[in-house]
């Protein structure tokens, strides 16, 4: 196909009134389609419904230990969901804490406590005139609306294939005080599905913050999120990077079964070393008497090990495959040569990065947004919701069915087409 | 039974000789009782194991409305969820946010979130020089516990049986603008099982702060716990008592399902003035992408409505009750006229407020202790644990069943007559 570059200012002209007239056509279906979230399909709920059956009134409620579930205590969860939690991120059960439905909470929570109270006896971050965080980007919107709401001011940070532009981050952690951390999905990113390398990983656990009180907030969300069970990526483990590095502190690991059971029905995990595990309970022990063990128990008995969740995770790839292939396959047929757009093709998670030309990513949002199709709001994956060049936007291809990502798909790469001729038009102007 | 204050030194002596060779006896009998915490027994969990049942894979997972449980969605709760807790606690549902496992952890996050964020655009807490919360004493431990951690100072209110002392409340709240909150537990009370008389409620909801970002702190924790259900204490609605009142926003009112269903599988729930709760959700909606919405369907299940839960309650009230008569025999029996202390006789709740003779109570948990019977920590129901008299002991009969709770009593008069006895010696040298 030709690209769109090459056209004269008349073939665009011809060009753009057909689109228009498709556009319409496509307006006129009265589609309402949503491709903004993560959301897992139902198909992927309806295949795991026998996990709400492993407890029930006949079930052994006792941790192996002899250990009530039903009742008050064990604070930091249960041993066996230690265990499991702690396989999936590759550490070791000591040094993981498992807690209620969301890892965003313990995050929020994290944040929430250096604010008020500093990390392992440094200022409270509350007290101190500037602070701030890296954001590699595009990056996670929830990331950061947390840091936005405690006011922290967020520094973009570039993402490249092989994770956050390294050199910058040293620059800044290891020269600005007012550093506190840094915002990480170092497996399959949202909303790339980029895999940080393992030379990425050591210069992370490399790092010799400024700030004593700088942590690296690694949200390990899609661990075990593959796509292709041959062609899993692999992340080095960074708790005991850190640890040879003789910086054992310098992380928190966060991880969720939000995306491998139930999204509202998990359970959420966070790893780190023990001096910072203890300062965390020091606060957590005040802030409730312990976390849903039944739901611990739960998904230990429904997964066994982490082999087991691995499995579970195959079915779930197999659901969640097609989809992103389906989309990956419009994307290419339809705007392969025409040099309108770049996105990316991850083996794993839940998202797809797309960059339109600069300038366009607002107007086809808007335009997906007119003709029915809710896409991720443009600006999204960028602190303060301000995008740069307005060319990002995350496709997220789990929820709708293989038929409505067709045609939100067809939907999506017309607007494109639509947007990227209006602005090659006035370009010319 | 002659007072012991009545005795002759030598009749002390006698007695004290005495009293220390049954302590030896009982000390050898090598116990280990916990009458410490709040805890549901074993036998009121086993009643309730078919809550297990009630979603499993065949289960419809939907709302009435239509909203899919297991996937995210509706931060504030399910609708369902919110009629019921909303009814337990006597507010409409639209008044109602309902969360996690843990009302202590709504309590915590409100303070936390009143430090960071102040309340509806008050200044921060964090940023005043001083901030004080009404603390009732004796009170719940971890209450105070909160607001020690978060550095705000704590003024001691004397309880009565109707309630706070409403004229020192009053003195506080309305002339004092450092005065930002004071913790209740309004029906029930712990550690005494009183509840508050409506003239206590309404003088709450007539308050005039001086600190426009005063709240009442409303842990109706044991809103339908009683232990006769022909003498459950009726408390005034305090949501609607403030509206009438022109203080629409003054309370936030807190309950749970934990000493309902499971302690740590249970589900929590706040309310408050739609302002109110709109200022909730603005930072909720950073920290969370929503509570555990099975759970939520699980309860809603389980009771189908008030009426359900008020009947599981009966099922709760007719284990619990035999230990607190069982209890309260033993203290009549061995105690009645001594003067050495005295005790209430709650309908309802948890627990049973004791009050030696002053500078005796943490001696006498010490003598249980030593003898294998661990209460409450002496100190643990007034804010930094300091009884300024030394005399009141949490007495917690839930947990153990009634053999142990006889003998754990009988232990406990044994200790405070000891204890007595030498304090008795001690005034007359």
């Amino acid at each position: 196909m030709k690209s769109y570059r090459e056209m004269s200012r008349d073939e665009l002209i011809a060009l753009k009134k057909e689109l228009e007239s498709q556009y319409e056509e496509a307006k006129a279906k009265g589609l309402k389609l949503d491709m903004s979230r993560g959301k897992a399909a139902s198909a992927q709920l309806d295949m795991e419904m026998d996990f709400l059956d492993v407890i029930n009134s006949g079930s052994d409620y006792k941790t192996q230990a002899g250990v009530d579930c039903r009742n008050y205590g064990l604070l930091d969860g249960i041993p066996e969901a230690k265990k499991l939690m702690g396989d999936l991120m590759g550490v070791p059960e000591d040094q993981v804490i498992v807690c209620g439905n969301a890892s965003l909470s313990i995050m929020y929570d994290t944040v929430a406590r250096s604010m008020l109270f500093g990390v392992q006896g440094s200022t409270p971050w509350c007290k101190l005139d500037k602070i701030k965080f890296l954001c590699p980007v595009p990056g996670y919107d929830r990331h950061f609306a947390i840091t936005e709401q405690f006011g922290i001011e967020m520094v973009n940070i570039p993402m490249t294939p092989q994770g956050p532009d390294m050199d910058l981050v040293e620059k800044y952690v290891n020269n600005d005080p007012a550093v506190k951390g840094i915002w990480c999905v170092p497996k399959y990113s949202n909303p790339q599905g980029y895999t940080y390398s393992d030379e990425t990983v050591r210069r992370f656990a490399r790092l010799n913050p400024a700030a004593p009180d700088f942590r690296i907030f690694w949200d390990n969300a899609y661990a075990i999120h593959f796509l292709y069970e041959d062609q899993d990526d692999t992340l080095l483990e960074i708790l005991s990077e850190c640890e040879k590095a003789g910086k054992p502190d310098m992380v928190y690991e966060f991880c969720s079964t939000s995306k491998i059971t139930f999204p509202g029905g998990g359970i959420s995990a966070v790893a780190a070393s023990k001096e910072n595990l203890e300062y965390f309970k020091k606060t957590m022990t005040i802030q409730t008497i312990g976390y849903d063990k039944i739901n611990q128990l739960r998904h230990v008995r429904y997964f066994k090990d982490i082999n087991g969740m691995k499995e579970h995770m195959k079915k779930h790839a197999a659901i969640v495959r097609p989809k992103f292939e389906a989309v990956l396959e419009v994307l290419e047929k339809e705007l392969g040569g025409l040099e309108l757009g770049t996105w990316t093709k991850p083996h794993g998670g839940y998202f797809i990065s797309f960059h339109t030309m600069e300038g366009c990513a607002k107007k086809v949002v808007g335009k997906c947004k007119e003709a029915g199709v809710v896409l991720t709001g443009a600006g999204a994956t960028y602190p303060y919701k301000k995008d740069p060049k307005d060319d990002n936007i995350r496709l997220a291809p789990t929820f709708p069915s293989s038929e409505e990502l067709s045609t939100a798909t067809d939907l999506f790469v017309l607007c494109v087409k639509l947007v990227s001729v209006e602005k090659l038009l006035a370009d010319m102007a």
